[in-house]
């Protein structure tokens, strides 16, 4: 029976892959056995951020180095899903995903896949939305979770708008301004979730919808988008029967970036008691902690005016990360959190979503 | 008896006065009865943050207006401690500290006092230090405040260094950088307090202890600075016999920027049990807090690097506000909080303090 | 007759008006001969500068107490042009355009209007296009300036949408985020101009062509837009009978932000010798440059690709006026420049302007 | 008799090597020929800039494979200098510098050389300045170079301090603040160049100059530091008997960022006349173009006030390479210009330095 174990690693800087160098040196972990890496890198989370791509290529050479494979022909297949800005309290940290042996049945089981590549103008379409969905689909098959409602959580990584990559006989793309193609490119994915686990009606116009219907929305689904993948790269967590017993794992919406209830409710869940912060020991059992939210667009919160939105030096998203990253991290005691801004249609308007892993 | 109330307001720019005017327009409120203004404005809180001079002008035109009395004149008697930076989920805002007739006794004092101007080459030195306690001590006699056990709370606002302020025939400042020489006058006003209330040994060399040595500070001292003012303005608040109960203050120092068990510990004590966030009933009764917290210059947090320190693009402090911010905003429910950065000698090293007013 | 007289004057900071204090305490000048004032503020020039209102707030206190009559009536007539923003070597400063008794016929003349107020759903809209045109008219008319081709410069403050202003009872705006709200207020009072001018037909869609058509502009625009004004502030230049000869104004279309033989080109023609650099004496007759520019929005120039349009950290325009004012400054050899960008419609596509305004 | 060869190409991102290995395939250049690389990409250029270390990393795999030898030992031998921050309209490129079979006598030479590692605490010390003035000699023997007189350009890539690396054990840092210690960095690395060219006295002491005595300084040195490299990397040029004639380079000090006449005759004395531009013809002989400046420290420049070292929200350097980029790339009507800030003890105070390679 696989067997799901995070890991949650350190990293100096983006191309600092000491810590996971140690484990698959040691014989603790091999890299034939990694299913996904999900981590945060200290770049500025925008179109323009690098750190990705840089930790990206640092990592599958490593891997390719212990696998004996080519370091593209690893990128190819497992998912490296990165977010960019550690704002404030958070810190640069990476989770390893991995599936060894285990005994039982019934725990919580990965499946990765790839769409095929996305080119610029099918982002924020509806053909991107479709892809996600099959891929939503893929992965689940590989993971062997049956049914849409046994999917806890999915993880994607979108590609973003790359200008320098539009050649002129393409056709437009749906935005070229950096902000927005992301935040398409983040929609699109979000409602292909959404429709691979039910929760949109199949026959709605998902397409225009994007960014415009904020009343559909996944509760399952975090996306990230960046220029360093060219297609949607897909990590599905859910409950299947074919899995040994592993970590824990509770999902809940956010009502807003305020929603510290909410926060202590997903800790809780997943057997880390939040009252309001984990005990030391409880720490140190955290998993991994996936975070997304946003900057409400009405430009209030509960009625308090913001200003992420219309700050000339300080980006919208920047700003979201580095207010949720606290709030979640005064919970957990620990800043090493995936916290992602640009939550459209991923959880309720100006809200998101939590994902709390633990280990046993 | 004089009693002190609260009025907590929004501002739609650093220049709109308009829900302060219609209390005074209303009658709510008389311009004579104003003992101090704290706020938050939507500037980058630094040396170049021209919203808390503009809210001033704009505070002191108003209240102008209805004292009849010359701006200028109000302006050297009413403390205006503004803080700019409304990072992430924070809301620009100020809080009216008035003192209107009252009955009974024993309740919170305010008392409010101005050192001399002080010019840049005094700014981080033994001068400043030691003009700073006195004023301490003048505002607590204004108050009525007898001792300094009687103390809760001591709320400077310090002059940064105006470069442009620099005449050739003056001695050099301590700093002329921007950062260190307004961490240095921060510094120096918080051991000004510390030593007002025998926190630290009065034969201590403090000025050789700025910012050098974080095991001397005060935990009832919050400190901003800023070129919009010209000598050490200070507010402190305590127990007299001579005024009637108001509202209510619980202060708490903060050990490091995740510290969420002393941010509700402090909520709980003020009469507004957070747990782990504010009910609605009592988020209306909220009068108004202050927090100082800093990027821990270890470069860590509970063992966890972080990235405020180094980055180019984003100030160490707009960082730090955005994530303190949004972990007491998620208690608080509310995002109208005075988050400040800079918490140098205010508080343990890497920590900070939290103050709330509660209203009755 | 009268004549026009420019005074450029430097600022400390944003409320600082000493230097033309001193004038008007010396009899340099009087508060009721200023016509109009064009200057930069050292904010961000975005959305959230205001540097630029406390600049007027604190002009019009100085004015009101000179002119004997209330701040507010001469910010209703004397227009305040200012724009935010001095990236790299440019200086903070501010011409006073102002009108004293004269000898002669035919010199440069200066004439102002104000259009009603625009409220937030006609920016960017045929609405604003008519409003600034008749209010060129009106300028014109006021200045005695018989013909479009006797203009030479005509330079407008647009407002900028100010979300908070918004109710809900209102017209949704064109764009409510904040970089495209005030581009499309600049492009729509740009044309306004350009159809005064007849520089555009006049039976075109202009609404249609805002940010689309780049093929249609005015060659003699300058548009700079802010929260700080709520209706379009029209200052016209150019040649009339009845005006003594005074200052000497030589503008230039830019073709690109690399265009120095256009910008030598224009120092030159208003008896300015660039060569590539004014002499010492010829700086110190230097009267006043105004150079509109904008990050090409084709990602390249002269087939190289720049990074403005897609950084996450530093605005498009910041990166703008920082080079742009680098080039024109090193011309120059003096820093005192109004250099501002969103050149949309001012120029040609990637383009602009510049205005050189000597004394004699 | 070597040739020293030029080839300055595009990079659409920092991992962008196409048109290198476009070259390398076509044979047009060997891996085994390249000397030194000197290039910008499109980091914020400070400490946490890491697209210079994702360049280096993705050049080194490209000549890795070409030349059949390990990445790690091909850093380890050749300069790769980038200089992060292509603000405004300066695009993001690199020069491959290689040296090719000729004829003739009396060319431009090029050598380099490593220091040994230089730990953290040694940057900014006398060690630093004595490691680099013996490296500068290294190179120069290298290249055959005899005196300092015939050299006309250092160029140094030296370490900054990576805060991540300090061990508890180690001697404190000269400084441990991001923009000091690469301030500090630099400094030494040019008086180690001024010493080895015997532009400052033997005797004097350096390390007590740094940052101090900007007397102090060479007219040759070109000096950008940052964490991707752990020694100093020096590549130097000159006129030396055994290399065949191949481009021509021009090195001038710059007075300060105004410095358009130096400018002018920089590109003149290399024989692209400027009056003001370089003709279409002239520009495609660039070779590659060195320019170092910085923000007058002490807060003017030729007697205005600038803005840039008071800056909360852009880095001083960020807006100096704007504003001197914009200059120099009006001049040369290009924006693929190596401009880097930072200047000190790099040409007089407030100045830099201008080198302008042209190719025959």
């Amino acid at each position: 029976m696989p067997r799901l174990v995070l890991h949650r690693l350190p990293m100096a800087h983006p191309a600092d892959l000491a810590a996971l160098a140690a484990l698959l040196e040691a014989g603790t972990l091999r890299a034939t056995e990694i299913s996904a890496i999900i981590g945060k890198t200290e770049g500025n989370g925008g179109l323009n951020d690098f750190t990705r791509g840089y930790f990206t290529q640092s990592l599958m050479l490593l891997l390719g180095r212990h696998a004996g494979e080519a370091p593209e022909a690893l990128a190819a297949r497992i998912p490296c899903v990165l977010s960019g800005g550690t704002e404030g309290v958070l810190s640069p940290h990476y989770t390893v995903f991995a599936t060894v042996p285990g005994d039982g049945a019934g725990g919580l089981a990965i499946g990765t896949a790839f769409s095929p590549p996305t080119p610029p103008w099918q982002l924020g379409r509806q053909a991107q939305v479709a892809a996600v969905a099959n891929t939503v689909r893929a992965a689940m098959a590989q993971a062997g979770i049956a049914s849409p409602g046994d999917v806890a959580l999915v993880q994607v990584k979108a590609p973003a708008l790359q200008p320098a990559a539009l050649r002129p006989q393409d056709p437009a793309p749906r935005s070229s301004a950096a902000g927005p193609a992301m935040a398409y490119s983040r929609a699109a994915a979000a409602l292909g979730v959404a429709l691979a686990l039910g929760e949109v009606p199949a026959e709605a116009d998902l397409e225009a919808a994007l960014l415009s219907d904020f009343s559909l929305y996944s509760n399952r689904a975090s996306i990230s988008s960046g220029i360093e993948v060219s297609c949607n790269e897909v990590v599905v967590f859910g409950t299947a029967p074919g899995w040994a017993p592993g970590p824990r794992l509770a999902v809940r919406p956010l009502a807003d970036a305020l929603d510290l209830p909410a926060i202590c409710a997903a800790f809780t869940a997943a057997g880390l008691p939040a009252a309001p912060q984990l005990a030391p020991a409880d720490r140190a059992r955290l998993g991994c902690v996936l975070v997304k939210g946003e900057p409400d667009r009405r430009g209030t919160i509960r009625g308090a005016r913001h200003t992420m939105l219309g700050d000339t030096d300080l980006d919208p998203q920047r700003h979201l990360r580095g207010a949720l990253g606290g709030l979640v991290a005064g919970v957990a005691g620990d800043g090493r959190l995936f916290v992602s801004g640009g939550a459209e249609h991923q959880g309720p308007e100006g809200g998101g979503l939590i994902a709390v892993f633990a280990n046993g």
